[in-house]
C-alpha cells in the first residue's frame, strides 16, 4: 500500500488530497481539504500559514510520496507567482521529510483520470468521485483537482514517475532542460 | 542596531547577504554567500537544500528582518519559476521565525544603492563595495545583489517597508491587487 499526497498548489486556495493505492490499482480516499489564505493578508503569512498546514498534514498522515501539479508560467503570469511560491514550499517539505515528489502537468492529470487531456473541471470532478467511490464530487474544484493529481500519480506508476531525477516525466525533463539552458546562459 | 538578511532568490545561484544597520544609516557587512544547486539535480533536492542553508543562516545570524527581491513573471518565464519557488521558501521561513519580510523591485534596489533605477550590474557592485567599505566587489553578481537588496531595505526605512501588509511598497500593492483580481475571477 502506498499513500500519496496530491497538491494543487495555490495561494488563495491550495487543494490537498490524500489517497491510498492498493494492489490492482485500487485507490481509496484518506482525506481531502482546501487550505485558504486571504489576498488581504501579508504575503509571508499567506505562504507560511499554508506551508505550516501542509507540514502538519505530512506529519499526521505520513504519505509515502507527493504529487504536485506542474504549473506553467505562461498560463496566468500574475497568479502563477503565488502558485510557484507554494510549489517551492511543497518541494522544500518533500526534501525535509525525505519524500519523493513528482510533477504532473494538468494535461497528464486530466488524461489519467478521464482518458482525455482536454477534459473540463466537471468531468474531472465526476471521474474523481466515481474512481474513489464518493457519493458527491468534492468541492471546490481545487479539492477534486488535488485528488485527481494523486490518482494520476498512482496510476502512472509510482515506480516510474516518483524519483530522484533519474526517472523524469516529459514535463520534468523539459523543465530540467530549460533550467540547464538558463544556467548556461547565465554562466556564459 | 538592526540586522538585515537580503536574498537574491534563485535556484542555480541564490545570493544571501547580511548587514547591520546602525544609527546615521551606517551599514556594515556581516556575511555574504551564494548558495548553488546543480540543474542536473532533482528539483526537490535543489529547493530543499537551498532552503535548509537559508534556515541555518537565519538560526546562526539571527537577522531582525528579511529583504527579498521581488521577481516579475514577465522577465524570463522559464527561470522565474525556480526563482519564485525559492522566494516561497524564504517567505515560509520568515513566517516560521516571525521575521518581517519586505519585497523590493530590482529598480528600487538599483535606485537606492546607485541613485539610478537603470544602473548596470557593475555599478551596483561598485557602490555596494564602496558603501560597505569593502576592498573588492563581492563576486558573483548574486552576492553583490543580495547586499544591495539588504542596503536598499535599510535605507528605504525599515519602519516603512517592513510590515505585515499595512505598509506596502508600490510593487507589493500591485501584487496584492493582482492577487485579489485573480481571486475574484476564480470565485466568480
Amino acid at each position: 500500500m502506498t499513500r500519496i499526497l496530491g497538491v494543487d498548489p495555490g495561494l488563495t486556495r491550495c487543494g490537498v488530497g490524500v489517497i491510498d493505492l492498493a494492489a490492482g490499482r485500487r485507490v481509496t480516499l484518506v482525506s481531502v481539504d482546501v487550505y485558504r489564505s486571504a489576498p488581504t493578508d501579508d504575503l509571508a503569512f499567506r505562504v507560511g500559514s499554508i506551508g505550516a498546514r501542509i507540514e502538519t498534514l505530512i506529519q499526521e498522515l505520513k504519505p509515502d510520496a507527493i504529487a504536485l501539479e506542474r504549473v506553467f508560467a505562461d498560463v496566468n503570469v500574475r497568479s502563477v507567482m503565488g502558485t510557484a511560491q507554494i510549489s517551492g514550499v511543497v518541494l522544500m517539505l518533500a526534501h525535509k521529510y525525505g519524500l519523493p515528489v513528482a510533477l504532473h502537468t494538468p494535461t497528464e492529470v486530466k488524461a489519467a483520470v478521464t482518458g482525455s487531456g482536454r477534459a473540463d473541471k466537471a468531468q474531472v470532478g465526476n471521474m474523481v468521485a466515481r474512481i474513489l467511490g464518493l457519493a458527491e464530487v468534492p468541492k471546490p474544484a481545487d479539492a477534486a483537482d488535488s485528488l485527481a493529481i494523486a490518482i494520476c500519480h498512482a496510476w502512472r506508476g509510482a515506480g516510474a514517475s516518483v524519483g530522484t531525477g533519474q526517472s523524469l516525466t516529459a514535463a520534468q525533463a523539459a523543465w530540467q532542460q530549460a533550467e540547464r539552458a538558463a544556467a548556461r546562459k547565465r554562466e556564459g
